[in-house]
């Protein structure tokens, strides 16, 4: 049977990726491999919007978030996570692990990060070192508005902005310098059409100097071990070489194409998709639908989980069920990367036909 | 022209496991993927000779050996490291990162580390609650006595004994389980021919015991949630899909072959190289030599680093130079995975060329 991946994370890969994956490898301390590092660092400063170097990790998205907890934060400081779903108590996690404190500031799960509550926080709090958020948080297929979010922590506070940027990155609009964010990390398996196990950290000024007085353990995600290597397109670790290659091909196809090309394309995917499941009767989760998923909600008596399950055991097409409190409860349909409106068409077309059985 | 890797890592890859590599991405929450994971737990418990699970993690070597300082000790315990080498060296930084001040056992670069000296060591420090070394230390080609070691640490303390099986893992016998090592880590893309990405953790119950006590945070490297998952053969953040799928097949391959008929064939292979070696009239770097790789010393007035990039680029074959304190002073070749005799053969010849017109 075909297999077709309508699941944000990972997301479908182009042939040409396929075939870059499955070539001989290359060894990671030669010309070849600096050529292809300088050419990732080229392709990802495109994506990120960013004259910035852009460190590069073998490890997935969460490694990197990590890393912008352990290399900025030290115990005690006192730090703002914005909650709009997993992701965002995915941060919460780690700060705490870290031995931080957080002020948790959680919306209801479907509603976007109001910029508005935000500015209360911090006028309310003081000393606040950094305010955590998701671009698009894919449990919830919310999307922020990243640049007032930006804005008001830069306007009420000396914070650190950091964003959580995996899932929207090469899908929704980002501008790292544009908007002045301090911190966007992301990772290959996403929009950027790619499997996972690279994540990715785009680290301003303001962060770096931050980072240098930082007293939190670290050594793996150190980002200036990584920063060090920069310049001679080396990885202090050894880079996990199949995907770099692979996400330098990927990186090709999407300048090929032209980044807001892609915005406009994965927009208009998301409103098509939109309008197939309000056509199907189902109401969309989420009060500011981001462009790369879209999640609905399921009516009383179906099952969520048994719904994922059948879809693909009969069709051969994953979606993704819900995650957390919201497990079974919603459908998220991804439309990112190398998705097209044929693939949406079949997973809308397969929901219908499960849906109507139920 | 072509391009053949003799090099400690990344090591070729045979043709099937590249064609799983470049085969359509499958989501990791399905049945088809908890099949594949539950067959890598398999074989990984086959190669490390454990009845133990095996922690999975989308990361360098680096990451399993960082998570086997940050789950098991807490700043200012007392460990001791065991130098013999570049990988001994990043012990000792690694532990650093997390504020502990190492007893450093360092052997002259080429020796094997000492069990009498441990001994000394072991009954001269007191409370020293862990004890790091390498089994086979790459930079140096040395293989370390890691049974002797073990039951010194064993006799002498309570110390849980760290052992670095990155690149001896699958070329070497190593008995996790029959020398009652506490904690083994290692990787793919060495002597289990895959592309680097994945590291791995075997974790015995004294070990496990200390886990959850220890104070160090940690978060994408906490054990315990890699643990959590693994009855449902998940792991607690996307896995590394592509690679997983690689060392399925890698492993496959691997018991195909039976291990005991591997660790022979690649004595045997680092036997010829050796004599190929001293033919040349080369002196080997290595008291003990690994198995795995071979080090050779370079006469007086032959420049390493240029060795290892013209012989690149006159042949394709990658050998390794030196690293740290031996850069440009040996030649390091590779004879472990899916390197055969006339592989080596043709490094030894590339070899014996450029000395001779050197």
């Amino acid at each position: 049977m075909r297999r077709l991946l309508l699941t944000p994370g990972p997301t479908p890969l182009p042939p040409s990726v396929l075939k870059r994956l499955g070539a001989p490898i290359l060894h990671h301390r030669t010309r070849e491999f600096k050529d292809l590092f300088a050419g990732l660092q080229a392709g990802l400063k495109s994506v990120f919007r960013t004259r910035r170097d852009v460190l590069v990790m073998a490890a997935s998205g969460t490694g990197a978030m990590e890393s912008a907890v352990c290399n900025l934060l030290s115990a005690n400081d006192r730090v703002v996570v914005h909650v709009t779903g997993v992701f965002g108590e995915r941060f919460v996690k780690i700060v705490r692990a870290y031995g931080l404190d957080p002020v948790v500031l959680e919306e209801a799960w479907g509603d976007p990060a109001d910029p508005g509550r935000l500015r209360e926080t911090l006028r309310r709090e003081r000393g606040v070192r950094a305010v955590f958020f998701q671009h698009v948080d894919t449990s919830t297929a919310v999307v922020n508005d990243v640049r007032a979010l930006a804005d008001v922590v830069r306007k009420e506070s000396d914070a650190l902005t950091v964003v959580d940027a995996v899932s929207s990155l090469g899908g929704e609009r980002l501008e790292t310098d544009g908007w002045a964010l301090d911190v966007v990390v992301s990772a290959s398996q996403k929009g950027l059409m790619c499997p996972p196990g690279l994540a990715y950290a785009c680290v301003g000024d303001r962060a770096w100097a931050v980072s240098s007085v930082c007293r939190s353990p670290r050594f793996y995600f150190d980002w200036r071990a990584m920063r060090k290597g920069l310049p001679e397109s080396q990885t202090p670790f050894t880079p996990a070489i199949s995907i770099v290659t692979a996400q330098c091909e990927a990186l090709r196809l999407m300048s090929k194409h032209g980044l807001p090309r892609i915005w406009a394309k994965t927009a208009s995917l998301a409103e098509h998709t939109r309008a197939g499941l309000r056509k199907m009767g189902l109401e969309l989760f989420s009060k500011a639908p981001a462009h790369v998923l879209t999640a609905a909600c399921l009516p009383e008596g179906v099952d969520g989980k048994a719904l994922i399950r059948d879809v693909r055991a009969k069709t051969g097409i994953s979606m993704a069920g819900g995650q957390g409190r919201l497990e079974g409860r919603i459908v998220r349909i991804a439309h990112m990367g190398h998705i097209n409106r044929r693939d949406v068409d079949a997973g809308l077309k397969a929901l219908k036909a499960y849906l109507h059985k139920a």
